[in-house]
């Protein structure tokens, strides 16, 4: 298989996901007032940072694959693996969203994104098993602190949701899309 | 008309089909307790079963078009034909996931599997039809004992729901998925 | 401009047409009887019909476009005036199977398909202007029966539906759709 | 980064805003008389309204990115900012429908438009920065009157709305579509 077709289908699951998001910010029935836009903060602002996570993935994915030779079978269903948790976000977006960031709607989001990052981690050890040790991606990604730093992040998140306040865990997972973004 | 067109145009609707099942994964509303989750399982592993056959078909569906030389009015044809019965498994899907796994709409999702995998199969014809007994295609797919054994087990899973329990027939869709996973 | 990326453009906004017509489809909720499926048979067939358009539009867009040399700005937009009026084509659709077939939607549906064969023909004839008399397009189009009798067949059918019964318009729009397909 | 694959992620958005607007114009429930259908024509108007404009960002988008050299990092992220601000336009279109171009709908809707500009603006001048002063860019744009008046014209199109009337709002923000359509 060639690398181009899995980028083009990978590309558009993303493009699709990003845009599905935005169906969760329904048009207020019956409010023609500023209020009804108020009202939609919560929803509003956990789009946005699904939509920033959405940009880092579909940034960091593309630089992987072309820093990849060869797609085997199994690479192939490591990106499905990859595509599928990610394709679950506008899910956890809107139900934290609606529920105005609450304990464990903001938990499940926050699983959500460990899940992602677990399948980006398989992903990239799945083509490094076929490109080989001393491949392109290989010395590319190198310690890879970012990559190992962020599941970390996340479940301490997680935990800060539960335990302490949803919001220190929305400022672990904002906290992480902005160490991708710098 | 070139293949690569062809195979363009598939890969968006795939990507489409696969990314709006999610949509049936409805956000619950009024409920942002860990029971809301529980209570939408059937929905979300029915999403499971269908992301992975997508993902399946998306497989096959590219490695057929890498060994087809041309590309005539039947064969467009015939691939719009799979992709009709491909875009009715999130409806299927939906319809199995809302009601549980119950009798008809577990037979139903069944039935549709079995659309897809004789328009499959049909279109496999048609190529062949065209690039002839000899070609990549024919040599490729040899006895194609999947191919044959797949809607077998199809019927058997939804004379199992019917007849016996649904869940019987739900081993065996999930039975011929990882048939072609392996 | 370059034609390819006209080509990738439109064969997105088909794809997504196309598969966002099955969204109108929509699971019935606490029915999981085959009743419930009978009850959708007019949303149905409506959808095999529409389904069936995009599939004759998407093959004869494709095919002009490959006997299209230049993209100007006319062009561009005349282009985007066809996909206009199929991107109302899923509202037309299911306002016609949600009503089984009644005399307006039928008609509107009718009026939608005719707005659609008009833009398909401004376009023709937008890439003629600038390709020349001579061109590939010119000469590949001929006398185009089928293009000038669609207009006809699509009013004679309105007509159809509204002064003799839905059923005959119906007819008249099948029967076009049988006509591009042989 | 290669050009192309910032353009087809980017065309695989747009088709998919372009064609999820059309979602708004929901289906009429229980009512299959031409009544039905004067009761839509705000959705319909901000519709063909909305779709305008997006063909309009992506013949310039895609113009723009012709005469692109290099893309950074700084250039996807500016990219992705754009299509952000795009993809609430089926929300700002379908409240200012819904609401029979009310005043504040009206004036969140000229606001939407003024960020996209702002954004395409933004854009522009990071692609600049990377290509350098004497770019094709930057001689094709040359003083881009179009382009600081747009801006302007939503402004006092937004002014319009709030203190005088919203139908001079959409006056000025169909105006502005004009001057890019000629």
């Amino acid at each position: 298989m060639r690398t181009n077709r899995l980028e083009a289908f990978s590309d558009g699951v993303l493009a699709i996901i990003i845009t599905i998001m935005v169906l969760e910010l329904k048009v207020p029935h019956g409010n023609a007032q500023p209020s009804a836009l108020l009202a939609l903060w919560p929803i509003f602002s956990s789009y946005v940072l699904s939509f920033i996570y959405i940009g880092i993935y579909w940034n960091n994915h593309h630089h992987m694959l072309q820093a990849t030779k060869r797609v085997t079978g199994g690479v192939l269903w490591a990106n499905l693996h990859l595509l599928f948790w990610l394709s679950l976000l506008p899910f956890t977006t809107g139900w934290m969203g609606e529920n105005e960031f609450g304990v464990w709607p903001t938990a499940l989001y926050g699983l959500n994104l460990l899940c992602c990052a677990i399948a980006y981690f398989v992903l990239e050890r799945a083509i490094i098993a076929v490109d080989g040790r001393n491949s392109v991606l290989a010395r590319a990604i190198g310690l890879d602190m970012k990559g190992k730093l962020s599941p970390l992040l996340y479940l301490l998140g997680i935990g800060s949701a539960l335990l302490v306040t949803p919001w220190l865990g929305i400022a672990f997972f904002a906290g992480v899309a902005a160490m991708w973004l710098v």
